[in-house]
């Protein structure tokens, strides 16, 4: 029996050519191991249904833990003759056992639920790497918040200097960011963790098969129940590439930040050298090779998001070999972001902040103009739009950042804007060249002042342990339906 | 005072052609009602904390809701000086009140954390639309389903007769991607009903304001904690658009189901008349052009998420003006999706279904190759490989539809293949050909056997029913704290 | 006779729902024009070919000329009852000039090449505008070319300091992409200018229409032979957007640099106060906007191109009504690059240079340790390998840039690395330090010594003089094909 | 001298993750001939110029010979310590004939301008077996267009059955777009084949280099002109990636149409059994995977455009580690659009054609409608869209296709439509029916008549003709090249 055992069909062969075209035999190898164990879930439900008898379902399972682990331990060779993974290891297994037995297996299910039912269980395992290498990148940013609650820095719009803000307040903006990516993830993690095993071709079966044992062998919480949707959506896979997207988007414009923050003119940090690379001409030169691929990268990633669009809208309902093509998406995509994120955590770990450089920024700015229009509200029940004019006047006539702070100038134009004399304290304008103090007015939740950066750390921390426990009682899930799996069988193999 | 009073920093205006350029005034329409009810609620607040008293609240509030009249009844005259809506509007109370009093309501926030509170009301308002439509649009198929759960048709991978199934069945399917597209739109409003008002600009202010007040006026569910985070992040937007594009290319697929079905090759529907487009020089043309725009429009929505892809990821952390353009990439695909399924809606209406040539479909193909290859696993323990094999030899060597009946040839197979002579009772094949009755064999859960499509019709009835009622908790929760807002200012208007 | 007079084939009129879904009548005002040159040149080619009489195309001609001018001069009043321009366009002539007569002008045609040949030559008059548009900006830039060839800057390779230069290098750079892009339009121009007329529906017609003809009086350089490639093809729209994308690119990595060095941090260049914004909140804010909207508007050119990537890749041979949605993205596109070339060559009109800063730039970097280390190799024919070496250790320990001029040291690490011992000229450092004579001694072509940057100029303003000239033949012929048509249409309208 | 021989600036090693991040190496092989032959013309031109003495050119082009051998014949043991191609290279040089010599190899030039080289010798290379693959692709239509212009088929519009046609006309409209295509590539060709080399890093060498030599012996046509443009540019990539895109669009249009086609419902074609696969369980499956492959892979093509858009535009002018990521994209983009070509040719040389199924298509329609109105027009003067409004209500009210040649029905609504008794001559409408003499009929130009279809033919075999030999020129330029090179170095080697 030749390696086109399924073909009786036609009356050629596929040619070397088109074999090679068709072929995902080696991609395949992403999900081998969760084939294998669909493969072994689906022949125990069939011997608990009686479809299957002791001996068989024995011989099967010892048959398919045989190739499992010359999997596992890399001495599985692939038969390049075969299209894919799937009648490779069936035809293994008959191979070894036999048709009689073997050629049983494939009964009751198809290619088309078998492709899904593995390609959702390697999601749910990428996702919950993910997840895991998120909450340790959050980890990194927590403890640099911790440190930089009084470590100034100008806040940017529009790259211009905004207000005065301290290092931790970036920071936790990033933190926020990934929370909600991680809530992102438990979410997609919720909608792809069911079973499509059974939906067959794409119209069932009339073999007396059980989709909620299976379902609940392979730690799936429910089944995909009408067989079409089960084998021709393709929105887990969508909804997956989108969730990285957004997480590589957010990594692009972190490493956005550190890559400006690096440069001779801003100087805010300075990269540790084993993440930097050099010229291979000019000697002097340091480069922050590593951000500058974590933003090319990242499109790689909302790239294979439009591939896949393109790939998926195409189509009308049903199974199609156009869907072959999206599992090196989803595995290009988790394997970068992964490698994003380890390199973003390496980053934050490792770099260096450059106090003093900040501290320059700010005093050659004229960044604390709002603080005064405000004081000017404040003190003197000025308009806010009135004491805006008043301070953006005195920065347009301005010659150098400490012009900001004259008090003459300041009270001239109050009168000329306002009508009236007025007379401010001595202190008026010295007091807010203090930055402690000046942040600390400000008391708006969530702002940069010391007690809002830490109140802000805290409820932050707290979201993403919540989250964290969550993703641990998704892997006790998974691990306790393992072990339930483990042992029947252990008990059945021969 | 000019139209550009925010403009004292600098020594010259703005030119037209940059005017031009810059101005989103008229766009800004769609969040003006927002952005307004945003500034009534911010100088409330404001009240409340005693940075305003209760003249000059009354006084504010009585403009602003002047503002508002005008334009709700389309009286609201633009002036084309401005750049966007918010100075203009600020203007116009300022006009109306003066300096002194209108002055102050933009005392203790920014145009940054203003936009970010229209656009969220904005589109927590337009995915309530959302899922009222699709709740209408799955109404629809759920009555469809309801009626064709006996309408046999083809079911199709590959575009080849697959298995024989139900019209229903294939309903059943777009209901149940439809409901997960619900839970997707439930989750991102979750997410989007937060409060960035009160960042400020970027880093808060020293005003003493009260964001979870402002934060319960609105309607809103919690605030943006970190005040970089509510006016940088934009992931609000970018989820927004990916839930729009996911459910787009769903309804691009279903398109594409009907417009195959509507060739006259298929001719298994046909559209009603009002549906349909004719050629200005071929006579005899009917032409499908709503589900063609559908398909084609659905590509604009996907091809806004990467517009916003571009967008967003090319900027650091920080507020830009690049931010400006999002806007319309997020009205033009909410107005496109509510397009799209308002046509759906329509077309599943009222297109009518030619169950006999779905008949004929079947009758002409080797649809229940599979049904005959699993009797023969069923009835005779044949390992389900070699059924396989002999049910494909029949095919391959069929001249007509017919010959897959053909006992003798099956019994002739069975001997080659399996080495066993077999008797196959009379009946065996011609039983096969009642429709019925074939159907009724697919017992696996989820198939479209009668029972199954019912059961399956059931779960979808009252899963879609469960996010009927959490989307009507949502209207509710934003009607009251509409009322409690309106209340407020009732009282306080002068 | 009412508005819907194509639709006798069918039953029921179109509901206002699907009319609103459907229609493009505003859009295609934007074709209108086009529209009615390209029904006038058909009916004066159906009278040459004696389809219609004397008196026929006389009142043809001259209804048609009417609404032409109603257009140009914005007195058409659109009857929103019909679906789009074309056959409302043949109803207004009906109207004025009876079915007996105006029923023939659709004679030997379809609005499947009808709008293929409005958007061929509304895509051709963009194209020439763009033309001109590019020619303008390039202008701007070899001016500014001209006046910084001795204006220093530091060249960066990873954002980094990577060699000395000059500020007309950079704007060589820019020029010369352009001159590519100039070329690039040009290429389009030619492939896109050929007629599509008589194509008909899809199958060419019976009626004795001459295509050559058509093609002379509309100005095309031939006909687009096949009738299925006339009008199924999109292949002319995907190039004209690939190429606007390919310029938008090129525009939003211009803008790019001028954002970075529009920073307080970098400060080499100050925008123009007209080309910028104010913050309504921080007084001192002065915003690149304009740059930022440049970036943020050519992302919706490029994600125009993936829009009608998504519609064309959708569909088989044939016409569809996709093809309706790519108008708009054309029209879009062309509308955006136009005001993002008006906006950067006002900026580069008008930004002050901060000469002062970028040397500054320089003197606080090793920017010239490559010019050492070549020296290294030119002086003492140290193989570059290792005077690279020398110089980066020389960097790694230096403190402060000064001591890359450090003679000592330099020697000292000559002989660790070349195990001799050599001994630099007094002036040897000392004569790096001036600019002036180190860019003279980059002597390979292309680089910016004041030489080779004169000398890129020269090149530059020869082949853009060609692209120019070439254009200006493009125009002529248009010219002379419009004088051609007019003078026809003078002679032969009632 | 270790793998790090560029590092001496840095103090800290690269770390084992970060290479692995950063490391280009492997997917470098890509490019490793190109880059040995440019380092090869870069040392011959070094000792033209005296930079290089006799015996150390001899020595260098020695060890560069033998690598290249290694490298061809797959010996050449990667060391996975360096980061990228380049270096390794180098080191492989100095380890072979040390540093005194080998150390000079890199002089006056960076990887800059290196990577940029090798990328567009590699690019170019495979445009041109991108030409002659779409050559072969084109040979292959051009037979089949002669074999099949006079096997009727529908021409459809909107998938409809539009106007009567012949198989060829189909194929001419593909031809058509290809050589289109073709065009482009050598348009694309031509820009790119242009010499990057001697830019050095950004600011070109003060070492006493000679570009245009490098370019000679390079087979480039003229430089890059100005340095920063060298290296900073990645149009060449860009408009490389939009002319594969296209190319993609182009073939899964083609796809679609076969898909179609194949379909049971149309069976216009039936694949050869060596281009389909089958169903693992329903035994009847014979699928076009082939095809779905290539609709698949297509927007693989398309999506790496999107992916290199997006790292593209982040970028600022220089250059940046970003850009490494384009290599693979490319290289993915030309192999895939290579196997598409590759199937489809085998496709279009196998597939059997089932002219019976396309009269029988055209029998049951009303596919000749448009005939018969400019009949109307043609022999009795009746305007155009009275005629269409005729036969329009004749198939409105028609029961079967028949009915379309009723000449009683016809004349009842010629009457009512033009109030005059019209009395059609007996063969009026049995004429129509000779599918034949009704196509003779279709005058216009590029119409599906023979005579036009056979005419359309010949000018796109004259069309394809030109580009081939002009593409033949292009490979005896580049073969010149070649043997110039070779020779110089066979004179040159020790």
């Amino acid at each position: 029996m030749g390696k086109e055992f399924y073909r009786d069909r036609l009356k050629k062969p596929i040619n070397q050519e088109v074999l090679n075209f068709l072929s995902s035999l080696e991609e395949d190898l992403w999900i081998a191991e969760e084939d294998i164990i669909g493969t072994e879930v689906h022949t125990i439900m069939l011997y608990e249904q009686e479809i299957l008898n002791k001996e068989e379902i024995g011989k099967i399972l010892n048959s398919l833990e045989r190739i499992k682990k010359s999997l596992l331990n890399h001495t599985l060779k692939l038969d390049y003759g075969f299209e894919d993974i799937h009648p490779f290891i069936e035809k293994c297994v008959i191979d070894e056992i036999g048709m009689d037995i073997g050629g049983k297996i494939h009964t009751g299910r198809s290619r088309n639920d078998q492709v899904s039912v593995d390609l959702r269980m390697k999601i749910r395992s990428e996702l919950n790497i993910l997840s895991e290498r998120l909450l340790t990148f959050v980890d990194v940013l927590i403890k640099m918040s911790e440190k930089t609650s009084e470590v100034y820095i100008p806040l940017y719009t529009h790259l211009q200097r905004g207000q005065l803000g301290v290092f931790a307040h970036y920071i936790n903006n990033y933190i926020a960011q990934i929370s909600r990516s991680l809530d992102r993830v438990a979410q997609v993690y919720q909608r792809i963790n069911k079973n499509p095993l059974g939906a067959c071709a794409i119209g069932g079966t009339s073999i007396n098969i059980d989709r909620k044992r299976t379902a609940e062998l392979l730690g799936f919480d429910g089944i995909v129940e009408n067989s079409i949707d089960a084998i021709s959506s393709r929105d887990y896979i969508y909804e997956t590439l989108m969730c990285l997207s957004l997480i590589s988007i957010q990594c692009s414009r972190i490493s956005e930040d550190l890559l400006l923050w690096s440069t001779k003119e801003f100087n805010f940090i300075e990269l540790d050298d084993q993440y930097c690379s050099v010229s291979s001409v000019m000697p002097q030169k340091k480069n922050p090779d590593t951000l500058e691929l974590v933003r090319s990268k990242s499109s790689k990633i909302m790239g294979n998001l439009f591939t896949a669009s393109l790939m998926i809208k195409a189509i009308p309902t049903g199974y199609f070999m156009d869907f072959q093509e999206l599992k090196m998406l989803v595995k290009n995509s988790f394997d970068t972001v992964f490698s994003i994120i380890e390199m973003l955590t390496g980053i934050f770990t490792t770099f260096k902040i450059n106090e003093d450089k900040m501290i320059c920024a700010i005093e050659e700015s004229h960044i604390l103009a709002l603080d005064i229009a405000e004081r000017l509200v404040h003190d003197y029940n000025i308009p806010f739009r009135v004491s805006h004019q008043i301070v953006a006047s005195l920065v347009r006539d301005s010659q150098k950042p400490e012009d900001l702070f004259n008090k003459k100038a300041l009270e001239t134009l109050i009168l000329k804007h306002c009508k009236t004399s007025l007379k401010l304290p001595d202190n008026f304008t010295e007091s807010m060249k203090d930055y402690k103090s000046c942040l600390e007015k400000r008391i708006s939740e969530g702002s940069p002042s010391i007690f809002e950066v830490k109140n802000t750390l805290i409820s932050l921390t707290r979201k993403t342990a919540n989250i964290n426990s969550l993703f641990l009682k998704r892997l006790e899930n998974l691990e306790r339906n393992k072990e339930l799996r483990e042992d029947r069988i252990k008990k059945l193999i021969l």
